[in-house]
């Protein structure tokens, strides 16, 4: 039986012969009885079997290695230990798979740094089985938030031949064979030849499709992997995550603003709730502010203030900033952090950007200047969301387009969604894997994406 | 209000004032009435709205064109009417955003083929909201299922080095610009100066890292985009494809097949009951059987037969069949739905196939000649899902790899878990387009992918 099912109900197994299957974590021998730590990944504690010198492969067991499969039979007993409240007294232990000396986690506390080297064997270890049980259930969390209010799930396309922001440092993707191109007769790569006929990309985000879905089913939301080939080296940057979108139809950026704050709110209840054991082991080893953290913003009234008021604010502070303060200027994490943890002190949306430094489809503001834009900001983190309200008037978004310098025949089906019965409408963008290192307190995303993919860095096979 | 809160509650609402907005889907009008069919997206089946000449704006509506947006203001009253138990009578019209006459749905019932030219409008026409309404409840549905059963979900790499089955037809990721590469000194394209610093590929499927997992934590499944540059031009076939890949630790094949087949009755049973409409709406106008070819599959047990005896009947069997049957061969969809609905009139897992025709990773069995492997037959389709028992054993691994000419070194973390307490396991692929289809009773793959790619055609930006 998987460990989990012992947890669910220990009053059910306690004197009761089981039979329980799992990898040696942990092990320790004296002459006469042997401690093992089993886990099969089902449970946050390891189960605690107990061997006697009666077991015919006694002597046997102390030479298996760390991470050796076993089968056991045995009686699962209460303990007069508060921390390990039961244990299994085993009546036979079968080695269902040996491991050797050379299993490279020999201790459960190595860096991260050396666990991401071995990226197919992280998750044996007590960390990162909590991080990605955590970010399974957070998924879940957020499909089940969306699918809730009736929302409907989108699935967006991944290969692509439009950049959504407009920004470039796009992957290409190609079955041309780069050492032996198809080349038309004036030397450049014959993009008839490849798969699809044309140059294509993997997508920088769901949004414009998502948009498409807005307008004809109301309420959609996207959660599927997105690509940036931003040569960026840094702890919050990988070239592949997931991003959850969100778009609504008949709703202005202050309806999205409440979408986003409520789940912000689901999210952290739902870990706090279903992750315990995660979140307390994260709190003890990882980020002691942890739950004290979540736990306010849980309970937060989020503030909304404009970029304009921000920037006052920030000038008013008596703060030595390495960006000097200005209107105009995008908010530096700096900024952003001093805003929520000291000028509010909790979570926050900042408000009607400046147009210069926000994308082309956001709404204009009357005064010319902003758009209908917004972060969230939360303490200890910086911007976790960003959204605003999509410009829905044609004549506008035309305006917006050329003056960023897109192509409006690029944008045709775009265009299209405010020819044919426009309607004020908004979205926002989390990305996951910000959302699951807010969560965990974990600093480094490398460390919470089962297999990651950074920039000159993917040395393993996986 | 979103026209689905009015469904939900309608005794609530009627003879009261409302406020709905969504756009015009059908409309006529007599000198004094006129009758507008209004959806949002929230429900199937329109709303009507009725507005009368004594509104002020009366002659314009008339005017207006499918899909324009509206918001109106009206009583909700009770009808005589089986078919539209309630209408609006609209107090107020107000339009949102204009149409116009080259909107490209003017009526419900264009082409399928027409519609895939306008992948950004389609989902406003009855059948395509009906299939992304029912694509996005079985999403759901599934991370339910296996949420619910305990397996933690797996976001596995899109972009990787490896070739899962060993079959080729991969998409390249590069940032390489194509029209002036980076050569190393022997004229090959330099790797070292690309995103990754080595050639990298969409990936095919996330089963050798759902292994890993399913090493560390028992029970994991994926669910994610799987790519394939095959130039397969069929109604069955798209380059970009969502898969469900569940992976099971001390569990053999049938452990596997008993998940198999309990997921199809959940995914059945959820749909029949969650997408009511859309269900009754496809067996009227796609499939006349599906409701009760569902129903029946929901109810059966599922047959178990080995390949040997499924050859054994097919040569038995009076049919001619395009391809011949004999042993070694790989089944047909011909075969296959003639096992399903005449041999064994139900769904049916055929069972250990002959090991050449199946991936090097399926554990082989003792008579030297099959593999572990099992497919999941099931009538009007063929085969949905395959899956097998992995081979856990390291000598037996190397040596179907050797067999398959894989090279070792390409595999060592895939080798690695055979070698550190390696458990027997296994898991199973499902095409999520494929379910789709199958639960719809839609014919090309093309129609229930948002955006689909195929090969040679995404002719439009989206």
């Amino acid at each position: 039986m998987k460990l989990r099912e012992i947890k669910k109900d220990v009053e059910k197994y306690i004197d009761q012969e089981i039979i329980v299957e799992g990898w040696i974590r942990q092990a320790r021998f004296t002459k006469n009885v042997g401690f093992i730590e089993l886990n099969d990944g089902t449970i946050f504690k390891n189960l605690q079997i107990v061997v006697g010198k009666e077991l015919e492969n006694f002597e046997d067991l102390q030479k298996e290695h760390l991470s050796a499969s076993l089968k056991i039979k045995g009686i699962l007993v209460k303990t007069n230990n508060a921390k390990q409240a039961y244990e299994l007294q085993a009546k036979s232990v079968e080695v269902l798979g040996h491991s050797d000396e050379k299993f490279p986690i020999q201790k459960q506390k190595q860096s991260l740094e050396y666990m991401r080297t071995i990226p197919h064997l992280r998750a044996r270890t007590n960390t990162y089985r909590a991080v990605f049980r955590l970010r399974s259930k957070l998924a879940y969390a957020l499909h089940k938030f969306f699918q809730e209010r009736g929302f409907i799930y989108l699935n967006a396309p991944l290969i692509t031949a439009s950049d959504t922001e407009g920004a470039g440092e796009m992957f290409q993707v190609t079955t041309q064979n780069l050492d032996k191109l198809d080349l038309n007769k004036d030397g450049k790569v014959d993009y008839s030849k490849d798969f699809f006929g044309k140059k294509s990309y993997l997508t920088v985000s769901g949004q414009l499709e998502a948009e498409d879905y807005a307008l004809a089913l109301s309420n959609i939301y996207t959660f599927g992997p997105t690509f940036r080939a931003e040569e960026s080296n840094t702890p919050r940057h990988a070239a592949e995550f997931w991003m959850i979108e969100p778009e609504i139809a008949f709703a202005d950026y202050n309806v999205c603003m409440d979408v986003a704050e409520d789940m912000m709110k689901y999210m952290i209840s739902f870990v706090l709730e279903n992750c315990k054991d995660e979140i307390e082991f994260f709190n003890e080893r990882v980020d002691d502010t942890l739950i004290e953290r979540l736990t306010k913003v849980k309970d937060a009234k989020f503030a909304r203030i404009t970029y304009t008021e921000a920037i006052e604010k920030l000038q008013e502070a008596d703060v030595d900033f390495e960006y000097p303060v200005k209107w105009g200027m995008d908010l530096q994490t700096e900024h952003e952090r001093y805003l929520s943890e000291k000028i509010v002190d909790g979570p926050v949306f900042v408000t009607d950007y400046p147009k210069d430094i926000k994308a082309f489809y956001m709404r204009r503001n009357e005064d010319g200047k902003t758009v209908a834009a917004f972060d969230m900001l939360v303490p200890a983190v910086g911007e976790l969301i960003g959204g605003s309200q999509r410009e829905e008037r044609y004549d506008e978004l035309v305006k917006s387009m050329e003056d960023n310098g897109l192509k409006l025949e690029d944008y045709q089906n775009y265009l299209d969604l405010r020819k044919y019965g426009t309607v004020v409408h908004s979205g926002y963008g989390l990305g996951f894997e910000r959302a699951v290192m807010y969560l965990t307190g974990m600093k480094n995303i490398r460390d919470v994406i089962p297999y990651p993919r950074t920039v000159k860095s993917f040395a393993t096979k996986n």
